[in-house]
């Protein structure tokens, strides 16, 4: 069994810091001897050719690779012809229908309990990207179309239900003092208050699926009353499910509790397809520093992720922990406080595995 | 010069903090002997009569009110046919335009300093309600229209930077050591990496009507990291121009620096009516607590702000400040650890006058 693992850097920090992902792939014990087949895709590719996403990226990953690790895009800053995210893109041309982003503070490090997991429904909502516009008397007026389908709600839901069982496992396997060890629950985010045909029909798919896990506790909140929660009692949230926009913005928001973006890691889920990708941006404000001060511990918590989701659980939970390690000891880039390079944090890593 | 105040409770604890607000109108000096209008809406009226809200209130904002106070209403937890939220629709109807969304720390009591304003655009985006399902052959799809416009952002970016002009001569006035004194600042909200058309309008729009603003400097971040900064880093926002769900979740957040939801204050404003409104929710767990411990103060900065956007701005003053005393010694509802009943605290206001 070989890992072939396509490497799409992107701009910025992106490239850097799939590098440390890289090295800690090739250092963990337990998995076949990973390859990694180098793929362009990005904005500042796009300025060269004049494509975002090349085809031969999307070809090479459906015909060559077991997985991949995506790194970060930047978005330009005024409009620019022609161009479109190719993280988006990509999303839906893999049909990677899941986006999970666990966040999760230090056990002996940070003071405040965060153990939750948002997960992000990847292919639709306003994602879809079908706007218009037209004049008017009274001046422009755009149009988008915001998507919600009991197929995707009901395949994002599934994924909810499977995840909180597991994390509930890990839970009780890891058990004591820190952390929730109560019943798994899946929290339903939403806003049918106002949205009630389409967020009503995501609610009631989940709903629907949560009949099949009855040992799954099901709960809503709508999705501004959620982001304060978020922040007034994160520690009484485990498994949140969302759809495409609410998850893109719950998910920076609880990456804010645990100190930094740089430390939120995600991975992006089809039925025969797994990209992991950091949560954070491609930082251009450090994206030329040498040496580099990114912080590679999202990029390397998102490869132990897209382990974990090709069954190779044991060798993520050896990074996971070498991670939570190297926090603990504050060997770290400075965004955390600390004042080691990536390449520096990325040996501390490679050792505590 | 008369003040005729319409007061429509709505549902859960809306009334009796409403109530709380009247009683410090009717204390306040400096503005005429305020009268009001007792007016029903809310998903109890919805339940008892069939209609969210009826057609006679509507009615006697339009004429007979100089302004109006808005309590709260209940989402139900589950669709019910027929029913619509009042206030989404009394937003719409009053043409209020802009949603004011102070969120303040306390001087001498916060540890944090929190001085921004949320200034939601509030009658289009997501909420002008546009839905359709459909059947296919793969389940279920629905189908939501996001609608911004020209019209309509140039109108909230406007009100955004006289907000910031106005919160810039209130700092400069008030100087010292707390809170920001630079330059006024409008942030511009968007998700325009994915919206290019109806967040780039948006955008587009607002940068325009900068452009009659020369003194307020321009900034602009992505919805999803902006949440990220609300928490990390909120001292340095301060004027925030956001497309109407973004702002609708983005001041949520906001209240969750604050200490509590029922802190913060806000006011919808069109060109002819005012209409202020607690950005808390009905609280349908306290609703029925006898003596209610409601917390008032959201309601009771709410008629300030009423009363400031109607140009009584001495008479808000003294009721913020009365609100920050009252704060500052501790003599609130539990939701802030304090003892005191909704009726205790509005005494305390008061008294304070
Ligand atoms: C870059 C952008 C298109 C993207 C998104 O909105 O999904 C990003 O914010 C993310 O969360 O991965
Ligand atoms: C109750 C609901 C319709 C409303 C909104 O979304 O505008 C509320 O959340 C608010 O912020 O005023």
């Amino acid at each position: 069994k070989t890992l072939r693992i396509g490497v799409i850097g992107g701009d910025g920090v992106g490239p850097v810091v799939l590098q440390a992902a890289q090295r800690v792939l090739e250092a963990v014990p337990g998995i076949p001897k990973p390859s990694f087949v180098p793929l362009q895709a990005g904005f500042e590719h796009f300025q060269k050719t004049g494509t975002a996403l090349p085809r031969e990226t999307v070809d090479a990953l459906k015909s060559e690779c077991t997985a991949a690790m995506f790194g970060a895009v930047s978005s330009p800053s005024h409009k620019v012809a022609g161009y479109s995210s190719p993280i988006v893109a990509l999303r839906k041309e893999m049909d990677l229908y899941a986006n999970v982003r666990p966040v999760k503070s230090v056990e002996g490090h940070d003071p405040r309990v965060v153990d939750m997991t948002i997960v992000r429904e990847n292919t639709e909502c306003l994602y879809v990207k079908q706007e218009t516009i037209e004049d008017t008397a009274t001046g422009r007026v755009a149009r988008a179309t915001r998507q919600i389908s009991e197929r995707a709600s009901t395949r994002i839901g599934r994924m909810a239900f499977e995840i909180a069982l597991a994390a509930a496992e890990v839970k009780k396997q890891r058990g004591g003092s820190y952390g929730w060890t109560g019943a798994p629950t899946v929290t339903i985010v939403h806003k049918s208050n106002v949205l009630s045909v389409t967020d009503g029909l995501f609610r009631e798919s989940v709903r629907a699926v949560a009949k099949e896990y009855p040992t799954v506790e099901v709960n809503e909140q709508i999705v501004d009353s959620l982001v304060y929660r978020l922040f007034r009692e994160p520690e009484k949230l485990s498994t949140l499910v969302c759809p495409n926009l609410y998850g893109d913005i719950v998910s920076d928001g609880a990456a804010a509790l645990v100190g930094s973006l740089g430390l939120v890691p995600s991975v992006n889920v089809g039925d025969s397809f797994i990209m992991g990708e950091p949560v954070h941006g491609s930082a251009p404000d450090i994206a030329d520093r040498v040496p580099s001060i990114a912080n590679p511990l999202a990029s390397i918590r998102s490869a132990a992720l897209m382990l974990e989701f090709m069954g190779y659980v044991e060798p993520a939970a050896k990074i996971y922990d070498a991670v939570d390690e190297s926090i603990r000891q504050g060997k770290v880039t400075p965004d955390l406080g600390g004042k080691l390079s990536t390449e520096e944090v990325t040996e501390v890593v490679r050792k505590q595995l």
